[in-house]
């Protein structure tokens, strides 16, 4: 009988985001009569807005006509790729290097192949769980070890260095995943740290998975939004990013990754031609539907309704961020980005989130599972409608004393 | 710097349809006045029929909506997934049984994750190239030898054994790609056939992966449409399908893959569990505009207008392969499928391809880009307007003498 991929064996326990829904329907049973919000998963919950909706709809509709009808759309509209350069990019990447795809986590799940099992990789600590997970899947990673998984660099990203990695920490000849703004802890890199990342990573020969799904909610202009703002960028860097969280596009699937022709693996062979390779190989193409809406997420009126979305969401963080600081608990993120990354000394993760779960009815998600260094911290995240929002934030209060 | 990974360095030149491609466009370029005509890759034309485009408009619409708005819905719709085992599989499988996904070669390249580099592939030979290549990716297979991949066991299914291998020569413990409606012979497995492939299965150890993209091209009653209409295959199967062909959503992405609990691993470790995590991990669901879209083409009648496409392309398939008969040509297919499978005895592939495009100005696939057995073997695709099938037929006649 045929084995099972001992890769599958090596991830531990259950995904987090189903952990914490697990916990949730179990205090549900026990409670029947609570009335739970979620500050939990990092799910939008906001309509999409009108004028990017016609897109989705008309596109819908454009598919049951002879002259309108598509199938296949393999490598993405080639109109999108132009439109995601100009708007994102100021038209700096030609359409061949921008890749469309259903989204930023399952590309970072594809990504790995263009390296494969004898890849170093690093991650920022806490960070997004697919970056380890899919790490150890591939077989770049082994074994949990109690802490971590063997074979993964974790650098830690903690109040103590201001949430930015000690670079020189950095293994030689790896992969390093960095997501800014951050997920879970919502601080954002500045131009002089991003800096020393590109210089870093071009001297340790380390590709650099920027992970840029947050961008969109930076509003402070002094932030770098893109790795590619930064000189240098385009030899050591792929950026992956997503509709998701600017325009409510996580139900809808689409994303996309660039990779530009300069990025060169040691024998000087293109990454961007085998990333164009694995595309055709094992993905199919995003949704044409979506594709329609995400133009007219980038034109004049779409990239209005993004930021007055991204606006929204970033009202409600402002009100958890002051809430929790209200009541003595330092926290960072909040500001230019949707996550509230909060401290709570000598405590364990998963112990506030059932204090908080028990006394506040408010799911959050404890820091903890996202990397050794999130232990005593609680990511609370601000998508949620805005009463949803305000009600946690009276309840809060409830944690005092 | 960090290297390739030595597993895409095996994969050897283009994909076979973006070669294809690449080929049409430098004929045109050499030919400006040439009205080329498709009936190369197995790409839909027709557009979405009324009842089932209105399940994607209303889709659209509703997430413009407060009441209607959804977010992730990683495992698909409860109710989508329901559907599916009622309308296709009697109701037999419980929901989380059933897979969505964003279409059937994506999963398929997700699918190798289960079992890992260390496994041995077979493939019927010819076979839709995703199976060998996704294989190769992911390090189940090596170098290219001049003419298959080392480690892939390549079963021939040629005129001579009537299109179904002989399975004495299926390896132990190995997965096996089994496609029916086959792409691209378009011959079906019949049921006795079937039931010998899930006994040779079971007694070696090895797990069939059942694409059954085409079969809703079934009319003949009396030939299975899934793997799990034979008894047993539950304990050695898993089935890939999609809403692509019958419901015309190429474009529209969406796919499921049924994965029972009966099937287990040489430890006794659930397969089905492992599937779940995986999609947890590297997927992050499809999209829901299309899930309420399949919705709608599961309902009487959504089926209704499944089976008029079908029967419009099957049309198509009908004129096409009295065509090629009507040059001598001997053929299989286009009966059952939307695929004829023409033979051009002691001939190269891609030298017939030639002839026809340049004489005909008709784009075919050349067998060979199947596999070896499928030198000296056209592969004519049904998918196309009425009007270019018929102009096409026409031009056929230009082969003769």
């Amino acid at each position: 009988m045929i084995k099972r991929n001992k890769c599958i064996a090596n991830i531990k326990a259950g995904y987090l985001f189903p952990e914490i829904a697990k916990r949730r329907r179990e205090f549900a049973a026990a409670h029947p009569e609570a009335k739970i919000i979620s500050l939990g998963v990092g799910n939008t919950t906001e309509p999409i807005l009108p004028h990017i909706d016609k897109g989705l709809t008309e596109g819908a509709k454009r598919l049951g006509t002879v002259e309108g009808y598509l199938g296949y759309t393999d490598e993405g509209f080639l109109e999108l790729r132009e439109r995601i350069s100009k708007v994102f990019y100021q038209g700096k990447f030609a359409p061949d290097e921008v890749f469309i795809s259903d989204g930023a986590k399952c590309d970072i799940g594809r990504l790995q192949l263009l390296f494969g099992a004898g890849t170093k990789v690093a991650v920022q600590d806490p960070s997004y769980p697919v970056y380890v997970d899919g790490s150890v899947l591939i077989g770049a990673a082994n074994g949990w070890t109690g802490t971590g998984y063997e074979g993964i660099a974790y650098l830690p990203c903690t109040a103590e260095n201001n949430y930015f990695p000690d670079l020189s920490k950095l293994p030689s000849d790896s992969i390093f995943y960095f997501c800014s703004p951050n997920n879970p802890t919502g601080a954002v890199a500045n131009r002089v740290q991003l800096t020393e990342l590109v210089k870093a990573a071009k001297e340790k020969g380390t590709v650099i998975i920027f992970d840029a799904a947050y961008a969109e909610y930076v509003r402070d202009p002094n932030l770098p939004k893109s790795i590619f703002e930064i000189e240098g960028a385009r030899e050591c860097a792929i950026e992956v990013n997503s509709f998701s969280k600017p325009a409510g596009f996580t139900g809808v699937r689409l994303g996309w990754t660039i990779v530009p022709k300069e990025l060169k693996y040691a024998g000087g062979e293109s990454v961007n031609a085998d990333w164009a390779r694995i595309c055709g190989t094992i993905f199919n193409g995003a949704s044409n539907i979506a594709q329609w809406g995400a133009l007219a997420a980038l034109d004049d009126e779409g990239v209005k309704e993004m930021k007055e979305l991204c606006d929204f969401y970033l009202g409600s963080a402002k009100l958890i961020r002051e809430a929790v600081q209200s009541l003595g608990i330092a926290c960072v993120g909040g500001d230019n980005s949707p996550y509230i990354w909060a401290r709570f000394p000598g405590r364990d993760s998963w112990e506030v989130f059932a204090e908080i779960l028990e006394k506040c009815q408010v799911v959050t998600t404890p820091g903890s599972g996202f990397g050794p260094a999130g232990q005593s911290f609680i990511r609370f995240s601000a998508f949620g409608h805005r009463a949803d929002i305000e009600e946690a934030c009276r309840r809060l209060a409830r944690l005092k004393g």
